[in-house]
């Protein structure tokens, strides 16, 4: 009897049997006795469809706001479908929209963040026994205009409802069904993890594992929410439980991870004045780019160096801002890398392990890699290196550690 | 400076070069320093295709409260795609869904019916100065559930706003350039009209003339909305304007129309006391039946039969209901035939004039039609006849009294 938030994305609903079999997954659970609410992502290619005909309409560019109205849509289809579905099953449902189900955030389209999420209306179904189906990803503003929440904006939903509803416990569906310690289609060795902390999780969403998304597990580990990770093909399978403190394994590395999505920018020549680090990454923070490992070497004749990486898809924005401020920055040349990828290790048990990165880069070593940058944290080390390393770099780094 | 209300159906909007050109006439009126409302329907094809998506989940049939929730994501495209093609061409724009545009229905979902409409946000956009694209077809009931008006419901939304504005005008475009003496794709001689009233226009619609939704003009009716029905492929050809009092012409008959959409029951051997017609018409009205023209006649032996016309979707819904209740009717047997047809003549110049009917059944004797039923009033004049004989029927008529 237990209050149960579950979300699937869409994939898990990207067809009219997959809408079933998750119809079928949510009245299993409902018929043992518990309260549901289920959170939808829009089915399989819809969201790139509706873009696409965004683009033919608007090749320039249309405004956040007309997009976020165009693709909140998206979500609207896929919460009435499973709505039927359950109905056809003859279980009592109801579908909500993002603003029906009180999701209310701040106006920033496209990358909206909830400000508050009203749950009467949650209640009052729930209360009447509904299965509740909640279109993930999209809330509204205090101009009663539709946001969207940004990519993996259905995760945030879902922990922001078993936040505030104090569910027993969030089950996030994906198509794999865990957290393994390396990509299990690319590394044989890779192992399920029963459990996971919320910063080790944090640590490989961050890095490219691409099974949640990050603002959902700081979610989760602000409100304390339990999480889990499963498969909606294989929904009997006991998935991946993110959550504060795990019983320590013998593993010392909780996953080895990839972001194939980097790109490496340098900035040569620059004065070697106070203040030009903070200028550069002022500017790239005003134009909302992100910034991840950083690197500051002395260059000739005193000047300095600074080599940094950002997502690949923000290279373009990056190298103009740069450009077009350089006299303000003062800096001789620029030169960017599109080739490049990150590996990582996290694990909280390495903060008491001074061999770790010592065992990395032994085995990255003897695996012929050639490692251009280095970033380190806590519970991570992360390599930047070439992007046709990445794969064969993942595998040794992955079979010193746990394979 | 006019404050001008503007229509666009599904066809209208149907891909990105459509959508453009609706973008286009638009903006050319807000150019001239018009204040412009724009209702949109959804794009073409969409809401056969989510009807098939539902269909495809539940083929028993979704709740209908479910099928407005994804029906209206239909109109949700459309509105997000125009306003980015009128941002694209540079003028300032807002899109709004029915309940942002403050649609307030009742709770009959597929058929809902507008209770009021709260214009806030309309005036507020307008006094913005933007051009303000609202979802046809849709609202939220008292429970903040979304509704949609069903079969033509957007233009009862632009009649809506039209009204509720005190718009100077409510331009309905369609793929034709106006209101036609007859089917213009079937009859050649077929006459476009300047001017119609309400009441000629309302017989034409329910009568399938399928130019406006009959809700629509009886809306427009009530609150004195002149409506002008135009083309959105030729905008600049003036369309037919609906209004109250038009200029008598000298055509004694306004159209011809056809509805091919009819089929007929007899119900055979009733018993001949009070209340046994209304016995039936009380079971069908109960099941949303909608009945045409009766004819009553008497049987044999003191018995008398009963046949009446109903739209021919309804057809299986009304013989069973019929059926069940047998008994409680009392009556020997029941035949149906859907193979008929409704040809109208229309004019509110016929009142004065007695020989129109005359003209009528002597135009389709010549043609060789066999009339099946008969039914009158103030300003019609139909015939219930074979479906093969009907597009020849209308010719027929419409030489005699136009042509």
């Amino acid at each position: 009897m237990a209050l149960i938030v579950k979300k699937f994305g869409g994939s898990s609903v990207a067809d009219a049997n997959r809408v079933r079999n998750v119809a079928r997954i949510v009245t299993e659970d409902y018929k043992k006795g518990n309260s549901l609410v289920v959170v939808v992502s829009a089915q399989g290619d819809t969201t790139d469809d509706l873009i696409e005909k965004a683009r033919e309409i608007n090749p320039e560019g249309a405004s956040k706001r007309e997009m976020d109205m165009l693709l909140s849509a998206g979500e609207q289809i896929s919460v009435a479908l499973l709505a039927m579905a359950v109905e056809q099953l003859g279980f009592p449902v109801v579908s909500l929209l993002g603003w029906q189900a009180g999701f209310q955030t701040d106006s920033k389209y496209g990358v909206a963040r909830i400000k508050r999420l009203d749950v009467t209306r949650l209640e009052a179904e729930l209360a009447r026994k509904n299965i509740v189906i909640v279109a993930g990803f999209q809330g509204i503003n205090k101009y009663d205009d539709i946001t969207t929440l940004g990519r993996g904006g259905s995760d945030t939903s879902a922990v922001a409802i078993a936040a505030a509803l104090h569910a027993d416990r969030c089950e996030i569906y994906t198509d794999v069904d865990g957290v393994y310690s390396a990509d299990p289609r690319k590394v044989k060795t890779a192992q399920k993890m029963q459990e996971i902390t919320y910063d080790e999780m944090l640590e490989l969403a961050t890095l490219g594992a691409q099974v949640l998304n990050n603002r959902s597990v700081e979610m989760a580990k602000k409100y304390n929410v339990e999480l889990e990770v499963r498969s909606s093909l294989e929904p009997t399978v006991p998935g991946t439980i993110v959550k504060e403190v795990v019983q320590m394994e013998k593993m010392l590395i909780r996953g080895v991870a990839k972001d194939g999505d980097v790109a490496q920018i340098s900035v040569i020549g620059l004065q070697d004045n106070p203040g030009v680090a903070f200028r550069i990454f002022h500017l790239l923070a005003q134009k909302n780019i992100n910034v991840d490992v950083i690197l500051q070497s002395i260059g000739r004749s005193g000047t300095k160096d600074i080599t940094f990486t950002v997502p690949r898809p923000q290279l373009k924005d990056a190298v103009g801002t740069l450009t077009e401020y350089q006299s303000v920055i003062g800096f001789q040349s620029l030169t960017s890398n599109d080739t490049v990828a990150k590996v990582s290790v996290v694990g909280s048990g390495m903060e008491s392990h001074p061999g770790v990165a010592a065992r990395m880069f032994e085995a990255l070593y003897e695996a012929g890699v050639n490692i251009m940058m280095i970033s380190t944290s806590e519970i991570k080390i992360s390599v930047i290196i070439a992007q046709d390393d990445a794969d064969r770099a993942v595998e040794a780094v992955h079979d010193a550690f746990i394979g």
